[in-house]
């Protein structure tokens, strides 16, 4: 059983995650697409790209209340000449109405903002401009080609890209995909498996955490759905789940725990077993250097720490950047802010490092904390601080005063950072 | 009906967009809370504080496979002067597991990486520094007291606050709030409904695309619930829709439409009619001016345009401040970044203006290209551009080459700004 100098196996070179990122997704099937309604679309990752094919609005449209005329025949109109033009029908012409006749020479209709000029029209004269009498408009002031009007496609043109492969679904998009009469859009159905690794969880002596971090981040980052499961430390019961997911289509499957260098790498003997077309064990990442990243039939099966600290640097500085090459995500940006360091923060050369941080902010300068760098208290320094700050594989770390970019993912408070 | 003259009903000053959001929260209600579960409790605003009552680890624990001791016994232990210690039980210690004995002087147990420390043991000695045989274990290395073990409450400790009233719920909460054996929060119960003014949409003349960007944008920020109805150019229907929803308790309601300036301000004559505690009409914000903030019955109650880039500003810098001030969301901040202007962009002394921009970037360097300012094209402009720059009240524009902050809310492509 448990024996002298089994505790630790040697790999060979920690890989470095841009290889890493750049190779996987060379062995990865693109996910299948799926429809979904636009609410459901909301955040997730358009497969589809979607032109504009019905002008917005359709027809010149009236921007004020008024009268729709030839703007020709009231070109010489002046609060002393007025033109005097023939009402063509007593009906006013309402938002979205579209008069079925031709306005001729010498007539006008009355319109409100938001109605549709009829043929021959192309300018609205201000009611203010005008005095209706028995059938007959007064026009007190010229109006331009145009003049009141929106143009066709003004809001939207046929031919304008309104969504492209790779757009996170925002909502503005939505209201585009609406005024084609669009009520749903292909997305990338991207489902991902949980396997959360654990005889300590099965036995219900510990309560697994971890799962809760990634399941709330997979949910703000584009999946469309998550499935979770607990199996105990187990490599074939391992196997059989992730052969479960895959075969039911999920594209990505988390495995949790079980990747410590050694004996208990559960998860990367099942990865092993899996066949993976690629697979790499140990990544130039602190924390997360245990992570496993594989492709076994086109899906992206990594094995992860459980620590919740770990799990985050892999989601964020992994997975997300897998995502990103993989499905060519045009990811909205996250907050980036570049501030004062007010503490040391050490690096590992070679690796690249995951340090949580709190930012603070006195008016437009920012004042950066690291917590407890390379230090314990991981979910501690999660809940407790706003940010993080990635130390690049050729930096030994930084020091006081030194400036650097930091992603903020909490709110930032005004006031002096606490040194301790 | 129509008539000359009646077309423009000419308010006070419009009111400043500061002192507005300042003086409508004063009038407000909290919103009711409601207890969700973990998971829709994500990108919610929190109502409660919850601090860690139950630390974890809620023992010492092992982070090494070896054998816990008393590090006093093992002090002077070497590779040339092993010290022996008793096995207290055949049994290893494995994950999460507590040994209900206390460890005595002289013993020791076999313990896992994540299992608990009998009483009396305060170090692991790693399994590569021991040897195991009949009962008795050598002991190759002394370990200080704490060596290769987590104290208790390093992830959280007692007392840590895990979430704090206005806190929008992220998935490391998720996790923090898991380990307490939590598995719902309470949340302010954001209610918002949305009523859509217009004959033109009843009728189906005309497709209502601005509701999906607003039910879009309501999602995307921290409501709990959206619910969205079509009604007629009609006051006291408009009415009773809005009595309707704050019956249900809803602690917001939007209408859209109906706010212009004069004969055609449905939702604002059905705002008076709804006799709010506050109300401005007229706004100093463009696009947006004709928006009316109100408080009915301790609700906020907002009249916007309905055009999508008027909606917008109004959501993002009316609404989202007021919620901001009303519920003290500590908000994660948006992405923000600086850079420099290609065109000029034309301000209106004495109103904050919304300019769309689509921002690209030339490794580290950010220039800005504002879309169509003020014209039209609006919803050509939100799903072409990807941020937005806000000219404030005191600024007449900015030139070519000023420096400004953009609010970024999609994707950002390397090349070279189009100048057109």
């Amino acid at each position: 059983m448990l024996g002298r100098g089994v505790g630790v196996e040697v790999l060979g070179r920690f890989a470095r995650v841009d290889e890493v990122v750049s190779e996987v997704v060379k062995y990865l099937h693109l996910p299948p697409s799926c429809t979904l309604d636009l609410l459901h679309a909301l955040g997730k990752v358009s497969s589809c790209t979607i032109t504009c094919s019905k002008p917005i609005p359709p027809h010149l449209k009236a921007t004020m209340d008024g009268v729709a005329v030839r703007s020709s025949d009231v070109a010489h109109a002046s609060e002393v000449n007025p033109i005097y033009l023939k009402l063509r029908s007593n009906e006013v012409v309402h938002a979205c109405e579209l008069p079925n006749f031709e306005l001729r020479e010498g007539e006008c209709v009355l319109i409100e903002t938001g109605g549709y000029l009829p043929r021959g029209a192309d300018a609205v004269v201000r009611l203010e401009d005008v005095e209706v009498a028995d059938g007959t408009v007064a026009v007190y002031r010229s109006v331009p080609k145009y003049g009141n009007v929106s143009l066709v496609g003004e809001e939207l043109s046929t031919g304008d890209t309104i969504v492209s492969v790779g757009d996170v679904i925002r909502p503005w998009h939505l209201a585009a995909l609406s005024s084609q009469g669009l009520s749903s859009i292909e997305v990338y159905d991207l489902k991902c498996g949980v396997v959360i690794t654990g005889d300590e969880f099965v036995r219900s002596l510990a309560i697994p955490y971890t799962m809760w971090l990634i399941v709330g981040w997979l949910r703000e980052n584009w999946f469309t759905e998550v499935t979770t499961c607990v199996v105990p430390d187990d490599t074939s019961i391992i196997v059989s789940k992730v052969k479960e997911f895959i075969s039911r289509d999920y594209s990505v499957v988390l495995i949790v725990g079980g990747t410590a260098l050694g004996r208990k790498d559960y998860s990367v003997k099942a990865i092993k077993l899996l066949e993976p077309e690629y697979m790499v064990h140990g990544l130039a990442i602190r924390p997360g250097r245990t992570t496993c990243v594989s492709s076994v039939d086109g899906r992206l099966v990594i094995a992860m720490s459980g620590l919740p600290v770990a799990a985050l640097a892999v989601l964020e500085l992994i997975l997300r950047s897998i995502l990103i090459k993989w499905l060519g995500v045009r990811a909205p940006p996250r907050a980036v802010v570049r501030g004062k360091l007010v503490k040391k923060v050490a690096g590992v050369v070679g690796y690249r490092c995951f340090v949580r941080v709190i930012v603070r902010r006195i008016s437009s300068e920012y004042f950066i904390e690291p917590i407890m760098v390379g230090g314990s208290g991981s979910l501690r320094s999660l809940v407790l601080g706003n940010g993080y700050l990635v130390v690049p594989e050729d930096v030994e770390g930084y020091d006081v005063g030194d400036v650097v970019e930091v992603t903020l993912y909490g709110h930032v408070e005004e006031g002096l950072p606490q040194v301790s």
